[in-house]
């Protein structure tokens, strides 16, 4: 499919803002589930619920029926919380076009499948190629024209460099891959990562324990992404380690303020009531420790944040087991031996 | 060597912290070169100028004669900067046993020669055993005893492991490995991109940008350490990423201080003159982008530093250079191709 339109599906902070760069190139089509959200936006030219602020082009328009909103879709990019995706992919596909390319922007894993999101994709829409945008990309840092930058992965890499053609602009840099696996595990599990360093800084440790947490965090994320078939490189680029760090060190991240927060002793029940968005991590651990148990993947940061998570240690607990893990070689040969890919 | 004991030379806030620590296991010598500062030390059991508030344990002694602290060595761990390495190397070569191994603790290039601080010791010392210690390690943190880790590589591994077993310890764990290229390519350019991230920051971007620029900044430095003969999967360990990380994200950086003041528009000069202790970067850009060039390798974060920091360039005119590069695939062959290793 070419010469249709592209369509960003759920009007968050993100997908808005994923729309207004897309429509600064040509006339994008944004899907808000509420009407009355779809008519504001189009009414006001803001989206003042996600992304107050900021002006949208007026090639930004919004609509609420699903199967209307994808209808000339060449390219369609998901941004709904994990949990909601399948959903919205039951919901699109009688209004899909004929190999319309799907985009996920979601980073988690389903809960009761583990499945990720391109895997979503392919079930619920079989003919449609399934990609992924992944990156370092806090939604009101992009949307005030701050640099940055973010990977854009399809198996096919044409499909990778027709999107990076629709997105990319002088403040962000889009780059193409083709690692499709890796670059959901990396966005899925950075998440929990990010819970692990708030704990961290919650208990007051510094600089030093917080860089050992990323360090061996995406290291176990890797042994995990690479077990699946995605490749180690992936991990050390910016839907790995660039995203891991901006989600762990940014004091806007929703998952490490969850963490912070345990980390200061209050409890997990106490710390969700009182936000408004989703903290991605909190419902990624469990699935995400059980993907790892199946492919006998070692996760020891992960395994700590879901056994927090479910109540069965406490921050001080989770920590001290950690550290006390035997010593060893930096790298396994598990790794080691996958490197080749 | 075996059975002799354990040295550091350079009496700073990282050499001073490290003795601490291996002093908690077996006596150990510290070498400072001011002998008022060495009985001091001796006396008052602190480092009132380097490491004040931090009680050394009364198994640490200092001593202000190199040849003769070194005498009994089996491990001596070089804690001075790389402007003054190769000098406490010819200055300590008298003193040292056969065979004793000689650890840098030091991040940093040779300016003129472009060579590793192991390079210096095999060059100064060829019959003694070179290694080095990297990784996330803020040293206030460390001797408060946070928790933190570190990264040791011999390329006789088993060296590594004596190392290990010397300073590990319950809040400090110690990994080995024997990629010693790696890990000070790692250590000398993570100076250079925290002045990078330092402007960033300075110039008033955020977490993105940071997060872009420490992803980017990884590849630079892997790039050039997989073209000297190291291994890709170091940069995405301890002494890499790890320590990347601690270095960009800390306020306690002097590397990222001095970028944050060039980036606020200050001059270098007045930056330097107010700083008490050495910032490599500053040193290294040069050398490390003329290593670059000789191995044909891109590091245009570097490059960048380097210009501004000998006033070819301001720092909104770095900033707009990299992101006015033209759109590319996330890797290049040359990485990939070199991931077998």
């Amino acid at each position: 499919v070419s010469g249709g339109t592209v369509v960003v599906v759920g009007a968050g902070s993100w997908g808005t803002t994923v729309a207004a760069m897309l429509a600064a190139k040509a006339p994008t089509m944004l899907w808000a589930r509420s009407p009355q959200l779809a008519s504001a936006l189009n009414r006001t030219g803001e989206n003042r619920r996600y992304l107050p602020g900021v002006s949208l082009p007026p090639t930004l328009r919004a609509m609420s029926s699903l199967p209307d909103a994808v209808s000339d879709a060449e390219v369609v990019l998901v941004a709904v919380p994990s949990h909601g995706f399948r959903a919205v992919l039951e919901e699109m596909a009688p209004g899909l076009r004929d190999g319309a390319a799907v985009v996920s922007l979601a980073k988690g894993i389903e809960a009761g499948t583990n499945l990720r999101m391109s895997e979503l994709i392919t079930e619920v829409l079989p003919d449609h190629p399934a990609g992924v945008l992944s990156g370092p990309n806090l939604a009101h840092e992009v949307a005030a024209g701050q640099p940055a930058a973010s990977l854009v992965a399809f198996s096919d890499e044409r499909l990778a460099r027709r999107v990076q053609q629709m997105l990319h602009c002088s403040t962000f840099r889009v780059y193409t891959g083709t690692d499709v696996v890796g670059c959901e595990i990396a966005g899925a599990s950075k998440n929990v990562m990010a819970i692990a360093v708030g704990i961290s800084d919650g208990l007051g440790f510094g600089e030093n324990t917080r860089a050992v947490l990323v360090t061996r965090g995406l290291a176990e994320q890797a042994r995990l992404g690479v077990a699946l078939g995605g490749r180690p490189l992936t991990f050390g680029g910016l839907a790995g380690v660039g995203d891991l760090v901006a989600t762990c060190t940014s004091p806007q991240s929703r998952n490490r303020t969850v963490g912070l927060e345990l980390g200061r002793g209050r409890r997990l029940d106490e710390v969700l009531v009182s936000m408004v968005m989703v903290a991605e991590g909190v419902r990624t651990a469990g699935p995400l420790v059980d993907l790892a148990r199946c492919h006998d993947v070692e996760m020891p940061i992960a395994q700590q944040v879901a056994a927090l998570i479910s109540g069965k240690t406490s921050s001080a607990d989770a920590v001290a087991a950690l550290m006390e893990r035997p010593s060893r070689p930096e790298w396994d040969d598990a790794l080691i031996r996958a490197m080749p890919q």
